[in-house]
């Protein structure tokens, strides 16, 4: 069913890095040297829940096309003022934790996935995040892609049908021939809206240890993988 | 001088990859099948001659934006008439010829060099091919770049300013924080012109053995490099 598969394009936030152990971690640091007595895990979660929304608005046209980045920093800045702490951390420390969203850890098993995916399909990174913050977060990550693309080549966000057929035909490939790879649900629900075939990767800490994750029994998808070595096996990758 | 250069942006066709030997190998190939009594090395030239040409009428907004494999296509069907070869080579003949100029051989220093750089740059490939034949000519040589860049990004072709700080602008940087290496200097004086800092990178084969390539010594530029591990010594990345 999966044999015109030619592209593996890979979710980044979640699927291939642990952004819920990345954020929780550098908001912590912060937190500590201010002296800001908020729980690091909780705030990383609150910031997350925002993203959906935040580019639902430039997918849904109330707002021009606005860089990730730029988002990040306006639900940071809104949940410091909800939490009454907005005086205390200064614009460069907003920044940096702005920047945190570039400085992510890469699942322990990313790496070898990517490296047997690469063996028989061309690979790549196709992400809400920037262009800039993708190059920077896939190489501090130690991960290789054949190529990184992102929302911001299209001027819309996943899971607007505009950035997975951007990059079908920036790969010159037909839209079935790329299989979507994510831990999310909406993403693959947009990836088949837009022709693609969608894999499903569980990832069951992707929330954190306090939150459930999507699971695979649930997914509506070509292929549901609980684990990575079960997504290269699928996928003629195996051992 | 260079201290402030964080991206490293490379040319590929003749800078990193070896067009010539490439070409004439894949091209004798066909005509030795088709009995076509053509020099290939000498129609290797003629065919790579027609690329600048072919290039300026985009970026003079003679024609629209065209993909490069269009321009090697059409290069390619006037070349066989002109040697009045046109009725022996097939329609699946010539889109072979095309992809051609996806799969060349990596100079035999390339690989190592890239490697190098990226221990302390971003290194990235800026081609006038396009995002689909970068990636797959980039793999197939088994190169490794943090990320391709390309003039369809842009929607026009170097020298024109655009391909240049298209790339800088998607890598978040200034022009001059990029350093463009290249074998050609027509190359390096469009990113100059751009505002990027310039690398001659010396490929005395780049044309094959009966023409002569760009030198060094002739190169207006931040920095001439004789060979890949000149460059990388210069860049700060010698052994």
């Amino acid at each position: 069913m999966l044999d015109d598969v030619r592209v593996v394009a890979f979710d980044i936030f979640g699927t291939v890095v642990d952004w819920h152990t990345g954020i929780t971690s550098q908001v912590g640091e912060v937190f500590a040297r201010l002296r800001i007595d908020l729980d690091p895990a909780a705030f990383a979660d609150a910031w997350r829940d925002r993203y959906l929304p935040a580019m639902a608005r430039v997918n849904n046209a109330e707002r021009e096309w606005v860089y990730l980045d730029t988002l990040h920093r306006e639900s940071l800045d809104a949940l410091l003022s909800e939490h009454r702490v907005a005086d205390a951390v200064s614009e460069s420390d907003r920044a940096h934790l702005v920047r945190a969203w570039h400085r992510l850890p890469a699942w322990p098993d990313s790496a070898e996935l990517l490296t047997r995916l690469r063996s028989r399909y061309l690979v790549v990174a196709l992400s809400n995040g920037g262009f800039a913050l993708l190059v920077n977060l896939v190489k501090h990550a130690g991960l290789t892609f054949d190529a990184i693309a992102s929302a911001e080549l299209a001027g819309r966000y996943k899971p607007d049908p505009a950035p997975y057929q951007t990059t079908a035909r920036l790969l010159d490939v037909a839209p079935h021939e790329v299989l979507m790879v994510a831990a999310h649900s909406w993403d693959l629900d947009g990836a088949r809206a837009a022709g693609l075939r969608t894999a499903f990767l569980e990832r069951p800490a992707e929330k954190g240890p306090d939150r459930e994750a999507d699971r695979a029994a649930d997914a509506v998808c070509d292929l549901a993988a609980t684990s990575a070595s079960d997504l290269a096996a699928r996928l003629g990758c195996g051992n």
